[in-house]
């Protein structure tokens, strides 16, 4: 099948895929250029294939062709890909594992895909996303994992429930503070097994009813005079070193 | 003295330095917010400041007042601040110190940023950046430094003249791989007293002509499956690395 027109039902649903409103009402969203797409049918996300007519590709999923305009308007990039991928969202694991990260607000789309390569890297186990959180499928966040995120447990939720539910299965909810934290580099082996990582928003950091509910503060030692790290950076070396052996 | 017309050859001249070309030409910048304003008075380079009329500042400097138009078109924020500071350009120290980072090619005015961050909290020397790199003066950068790459010593130039310099000083020049190079955490203390790690491109990594010259490679423990983490992780994760006792 060729698409030409912009007023095609799949062509509409697919720019609408760009809000997260649609994306949460249609539980799909929208992927563009060819490593995405691959990504994407790895992981068995792949619904449906939109390509360029005459564009070929391997891949064994449904095909519809659209012409060099549809292109155009899908795109988000300055030089347009050939192919997207439709794509459903993938499903949360309720099972969150031994090793969690937890982030509170964090809204820059970048961050949160360094924070999502990062906790690949670094044996995360899920990575939860509170209520606050720049949207998992917003287009910059997927570019900035480079497909990482469609292989990992990621859930998205209220915090204070799941960290009610975490204390349960005694596991230790850690924050970060400076003045009475403890200097990563002195976790145990035991610290490191079994943890939920809390971090918080660029400038606010983490909310209060979550630090108070903390059992255990930890820090990175730098130079005093620097106010913080970025967010990403600060996340990545606490991981690097939770997965220290 | 109060500016209401975008005529205005001092505000001509403002907008002009948006364009690396121009920041060049004058060796000034533009930063815009009262953080950045001080920052820029505690590190001497504010040479002027530029404020809304009936506002009032605190520093000791020239001041310009100007219209709500002219504020509207100096702004690069979607909420302009109130006031901006035209600076200088800091001086390059040519005495690079024992701890240097050398950027080959790193291109996103964010990862220039969360690396300047990571260098001052890690104890760097020196920042280079090579021919390629993203502007130091970029109004991006400054905004993700927040000021600190005011306070640090950062110089610009030709990678392969200042790598000669540093050999003929003795200086370990480092570059990273995974497959033949050493995990960082077996680096000595005299590994860490003086060297120049060099973190290149954020797709196409260093330059080959300044791999075959390093002396050493070294590389981050990570699960395998992982391509690569973002550059501004990877150069703070090895700062970190290079900075514990």
């Amino acid at each position: 099948m060729l698409i030409t027109s912009l007023e095609n039902d799949k062509i509409k649903k697919c720019l609408k895929l760009r809000d997260k409103k649609y994306r949460d009402l249609y539980n799909e969203f929208l992927v563009e250029g060819e490593h995405l797409v691959i990504e994407a049918y790895r992981s068995g996300l792949l619904e449906e294939i939109l390509i360029l007519e005459d564009e070929v590709t391997i891949l064994d999923a449904p095909i519809t062709y659209v012409s060099n305009d549809i292109i155009k308007a899908l795109s988000t990039l300055e030089t347009p890909s050939h192919i997207f991928g439709l794509c459903k969202k993938k499903e949360e694991n309720n099972d969150l594992g031994k090793r969690i990260l937890m982030l509170d607000r964090v809204q820059d789309p970048g961050n949160i895909g360094t924070i999502i390569r990062s906790s690949k890297a670094f044996g995360i186990d899920t990575l939860v996303l509170g209520e606050g959180c720049c949207d998992l499928y917003n287009e910059k966040v997927i570019r900035s994992t480079q497909g990482n995120g469609f292989h990992m447990n990621i859930v998205t939720g209220n915090l204070m429930e799941i960290i009610k539910d975490l204390k349960d299965k005694e596991i230790p909810i850690l924050g970060t503070n400076v003045e009475y934290g403890e200097d990563i580099r002195n976790l145990t082996s035991r610290d490191k097994e079994c943890f939920c990582l809390v971090m918080g928003n660029e400038g606010r950091g983490v909310s209060k009813e979550i630090l108070d509910i903390c059992d255990k503060f930890i820090y990175i030692e730098m130079d005093s005079h620097v106010e913080s790290l970025n967010v990403g950076v600060a996340t990545s070396i606490l991981l690097y070193e939770l997965n220290r052996k």
